[in-house]
Order: C-alpha cells, then structure tokens, then sequence
C-alpha cells in the first residue's frame, strides 16, 4: 500500500494517542496490521507518537525494508526498539480487548518500566471509524462486485431448492465475483460463515446474536442461517453476505420471493424502503445516531409493523452499524448512541421486518458520509424480486 | 446432546481441575461452549467441581431447562451463583487464552473472593485433545463427506482454469456435501476461508503462519491460499481444506496433476507414502511426538528430499497436529516434543514436500490413536491424480 496513505492512517492514531498522552502503541492484530500497514503478518507494528512506525516481523520470512526487523519472540521487542534508536516508551498502548489475557500479560511483561494502557483497541477503532477516500474507494468497488453477484441471483434458483443449496450457490457467485470469503467481525464470540440466507420461519429463530434474523442453522455448532428449509411459494428469503471483496466489509442485503407474495409483505417492504429514504435523508454530519434511530421506529411504529420490526422472537437493539474492515465498527444506530456522524464514516442501514409465515423483508445498504449527506454504496433493485 | 456425553466431558475436565485444587471454572467461548454444553450461546458455562454445571444465558432466548438461567450481564454472575445454592468459588479458572484482557478483567472483577486463574483454556484443551467414543465417530463421519467431496474434484475441472476458479468449486463441492465452511483455529492470529488450493510455485510463497504450503493469496489483507495461479501441464496442486461438517475439523490433502509429472514428482510423493506409512507404524500409545518427527526426517533425508520438505523458502516446524473442534490442538508432532500419544487423541499426520516449478505433492490423513494403534479416519484415494 502507498505510504502516504499508511502515513494518514497513522496520524490519526498518533492525534489521538497525543489527546491521552501515549507516547507508543503496539499493534499485532491482523485488522489492526492490515490498518497500518497494509497486509496481514505474523509481528508487531510500532507506532511511536513522535517517529516513523518500526515493523517487527516473524513470519512471512520475505519482508524486507526501511524500519522493518525480524523478530522471533516479544521478549525481544525491548532490544530491538533500542537498536532502532527510539527511546522506551513511557505510556504504552496494547490492544486490550483483542489481545487474549495470557498474549497482553506477556507483552506488557516485556515493558516493565512503562505504564501499559489496554486502550489501544478503543483507540484504533475510533481512528477506524473515519475512513480515508481510499477506504471509501474500497467500498464503492466492493459494493459494484457485491451488486454483480446478487444480480445473478435469480439465474442460480431452480424450484424445490433448499435454502442451503440456493445459499451455496450464492456463495460461489460472490466468490467469482472475487469475494475473499473471510467474514471478520470484531470480538470473539460471533462467528459467521460469508452471511446468511434467511427463508421463511427460520428468520425469526433466534440467534445467540445480535442479530434482526437469526437463523437455526445447520448444526449446533454453528446455530444461525440456513437450516435445510424448502423454498416455497408465498415466502420470501433474505440474502445478506459479508461483502469482504478487498479487506473491507460491504454490507447489502435484498429479498427475495418464491412467487407472489401476501400484500402484507409488500407494505412492510415499503416500509422499509420508506425508513431507509428517512433515515439517510437525517444522515449528515452531525446527526446523533439514537435520533435516526427513533426515526426508523417513529416510522415502523406508524406503519403497524413495530412489533416485528428487527425480528419477532428476539429483536435487534439497533438499526445500522459501522463497518470497515470488520463488520461491527462505530457508529451504532441505536436508543441512546449520542454519537455524531462525521465525513468518511461509512455504516450500513438494515431496516427489516420479520413477517410470521411469509418471511423477511427489508433493505440493508452501506452509506459513506460526506460533507453534506450520505452516498449510497451499495447500488442493486431494491423491490422484492420475484423468482 | 445427549446428557450421558456431556457428563463424561465435563468430568474430564473436572479430573484435571481437582489434580490442581481448582475447585470452579468458566466457559464463554464457542469451541468450549460446544464441548460442554453441545452447542454455541451467548453465555457461560459455570462448571463447579462438586455439582451439575450451571448455564447463564444471554442469547438466543429459547433455552430452557434444569440448572439454566438467563443472564444479562457478567456483573449477575455471583448472585445467580448464589441463587442456585452453589458456595462461591475458591479457586475459579478462566480462559485466559481466549478471553480478551479486557473480557477477563471484567470477569475476574466479579469474583473478589476468589484467586482467579487464567489456565481454563490449556486445561480444557488438555481435556479435549483426547476424544470420546462420540467425538471420534463425528470424525469418522467427516472423514467420509470429506472424501466424498475430494472424489469429485476431477469432474468440476475443465483446462484453463486458474488455482481460484477451481478452489471455489471446490469448496461448493464441499458445500454441498454438508461443510460448515467455518474454520477454527486456535489462536487470534490465523485465519483462513475454508482452506487451501496451492498449485506450482505458489505452494512455496511463505505465509504469515507456520505453514509448509503457504500460499500468496488474492488480497494483501488475506495472505495465504490461491493467488490466480493458471493450472499449467506438468505441475501439481494440494487441495487441503477444512472438513468441518459437524464441528470437528476433519483434516486431509490430495495432490493432482495436470497431466503427467516430471518423476522427480512421483518419487518424493512416494516419499511422503513411506514417510506416512512409517510413522503411522509406530504410532501407539505410549510413542513420543518428537520420535515421530525424528522418524519423517530420517526417511525424507534419506530420500533426498530434505530441503523441499515441509516447504522451501520458509518450512513449517512440524508434521502433524492434534485436531478437534479446532484444526490445531494437541498434540503436536513436532520437535522437542516429549508427550505420547493416548488412545483416543486425534491428529493429522501431513508429509509435504514442495517441489520448485512443479508444485506440492506428499499426503495429509486424519488418525485416531486406538488401544493398539492407529486408526485412519479420511478414507479416499492416496496417489497422484492425473486430470
């Protein structure tokens, strides 16, 4: 990657790390690697606040360059700071909520003489939230391929399909489009494999998730997403992959129908589309999260859909979410999120209705903020398709 | 999952817990979660060593049952402790592998009283590297959709295809067959989609992970695995991906060939067959890792081969590894490496050698380790395949 993109990225970091007073930050989890340094290794990115950035790498063995050393344990990090010329540092970061607790207590063991702050996940996540225009490029090119393959849809749906097997064709089309597959989601408790397809009941199962629509899934091990049901007619199904196509998540779903559908679902679709024109027409820089929020249920409520509203057994707490290069960045567009948007963040929308017998409907697109309002990313139909 | 199973699990763990006066541990992370309870919740699994282990649930909120109770925060840990009539823990373990420092922390704060360990994570993989009757059978059953899936590879080939056209057919076949796709490993820092296809010299691009067949990738952000690559005549390619099908990572590699080798080729996969054949000879109860190891390297140097194994610009530092509900538990069959094998422990045994301008060739099989021996767990054609 270009360093003065890198040189952005790091800045912004070190303006926060100065507002705290941190004169270092140790980095070595791959989001945050991918970050500031542009790819995935097995080391450390030092960044210190007031010099240029060392790289301190065990593997891939082929990584040469100014500032870069190799490494084969942290234990070295103090020696190998030193060499490099820069001072010990007095208020270290760690990435305290991605570290595991034996990885942190090591590394901050390596730096007896400094004060080690667990903020350095916080801290890197805020800087996160921003996207630079290349990130926000990221995103446009993600969003076309994301588009290219949902197009392709209704080409890969034969009648008497299970959710599974249409899922699986669907997932070998976002992989052609040139989707990596990985699905990253920060904090280490949800798993998910590409996204889900979600048909009928199964999207109101509950999930151990957060989640608008949960999905039974296929084996317990796994609980969320398809579950073997058969597509049917007067049902619909939701498709919603993780749009990973060059490290950032796009996020995008559309629904789906078997036939026609009751004209109940038509009016919640609407209704949903109706949030979505609402919401990111509010969506500015300066608008607080919780009032788009009580827009959308304002809206849903008025409709008389409220009650399956972001699922029916178990709701969603929220309406969209920050993504980058996980799916779960700031913003949250939930009750009681005072945060302001800001120009280069970049969130999904999701309003979804959970219709009992019938199935999912809804939209969910990704918006970039600009100076004056909120561009759409995410470019496809967005009525029901009839397959 | 059946209670009976449960039970033996948990009581494993508890055998354990008592040799080092533990007297209470605390599962939240998925792979422990699915072995102690059959399944992944947002939640805990609080495992006294002297009563039933207790389940406080976030999510999904469906779960019913004896000894379960919903939860909405860590903070309601004591009290719902108290609640049903447990003492508070003396000595508590946490999974301080997994835990995040912050997760930790916040969990360790609920239990003022209590020395607060963070061994649950080697002690519960301890537990888990030797299997039950029931876990051996999931790999048997894995072994033959994995083997079942591999068997069709030729018929989804056509010339002309690059290492990623074929990878994503690949993994639908695997799809198809009832693979999860999710690929767990342990460790915050490896990660991969599904597994890998590397062809020519692609198989010898170092990777960020102590792997012998690395891998350039598609995306600097996901390192490792197919890089476009065309699939030449005279060149080979390994297909290894993860075969988890009901949680456990079934784990087995086959070479093919566009059309005929150079039989260099063919000789150093015979290498590897012999390499394979003579290690699962001695593999008992009772033989140590490291003469395992020692065994592969005496065969391999004599064959000549020694420099092309296990990778060239960057070689992996073993030849087999413990799988489970992770692709990399114990043991590991590596130097230095002192354990024995047990009855019941699983592991992969993956004699690679990498071949510059022709590609990967060598053998990757599941093994369950029984009173007397081995047991071979993916059944499924050993040579080369010509396409």
């Amino acid at each position: 990657m270009l360093l003065p993109e890198l040189k952005q990225r790091r800045d912004k970091i070190r303006v926060l790390m100065a507002q705290q007073g941190i004169d270092a930050a140790l980095f070595t989890c791959n989001t945050n690697l991918i970050y500031t340094y542009g790819r995935v290794i097995s080391g450390y990115l030092y960044l210190p606040l007031n010099a240029p950035a060392r790289l301190f790498v065990k593997r891939p063995n082929n990584i040469e360059g100014e500032h870069i050393f190799s490494i084969r344990k942290p234990e070295q990090l103090p020696e190998l700071i030193q060499q490099s010329e820069l001072p010990m540092p007095r208020k270290l970061m760690l990435e305290g909520d991605e570290l595991s607790y034996t990885e942190y207590s090591r590394l901050a063991a390596c730096f007896p003489d400094s004060e080690v702050l667990p903020c350095g996940t916080s801290l890197i996540r805020q800087a996160r939230s921003v996207k630079t225009e290349m990130e926000i490029e990221m995103f446009r090119r993600s969003g076309i391929a994301h588009a290219k393959a949902y197009e392709q849809i209704p080409s890969v749906y034969t009648p008497g399909m299970t959710d599974r097997q249409l899922s699986i064709e669907i997932e070998r089309l976002m992989r052609l489009e040139g989707c990596l597959g990985i699905f990253r989601v920060f904090g280490r408790s949800m798993e998910i494999f590409m996204g889900s397809l979600l048909a009928g009941d199964n999207a109101a199962a509950p999930s151990p998730y957060d989640f608008a629509l949960g999905g039974e899934g296929l084996d317990p091990s796994l609980p969320g997403g398809v579950n073997g049901t058969l597509l049917q007619p007067g049902q619909s199904f939701m498709v919603d992959l993780g749009g990973n196509f060059y490290g950032y998540m796009g996020d995008m779903s559309r629904v789906f129908s078997i036939g026609r559908l009751p004209e109940q679902a038509y009016a919640a679709h609407q209704t949903c589309l109706e949030i979505q024109a609402e919401v990111t027409a509010l969506a500015k820089p300066g608008a607080v999260c919780e009032d788009l929020y009580q827009k959308a249920i304002e809206i849903v409520t008025k409709a008389g859909f409220a009650d399956y509203f972001m699922g029916t057994v178990q709701k969603a707490k929220f309406i969209g979410h920050g993504i980058g290069l996980e799916i779960n960045e700031a913003p949250v567009i939930a009750p009681r999120i005072k945060q302001e948007l800001e120009p280069g963040m970049v969130f999904a929308l999701e309003p979804k209705i959970v219709l009992p017998t019938i199935g999912p409907v809804g939209i969910e697109n990704s918006w970039a903020v600009t100076a004056e309002g909120v561009e759409k990313l995410t470019l496809c139909q967005e009525e029901i398709i009839e397959l």
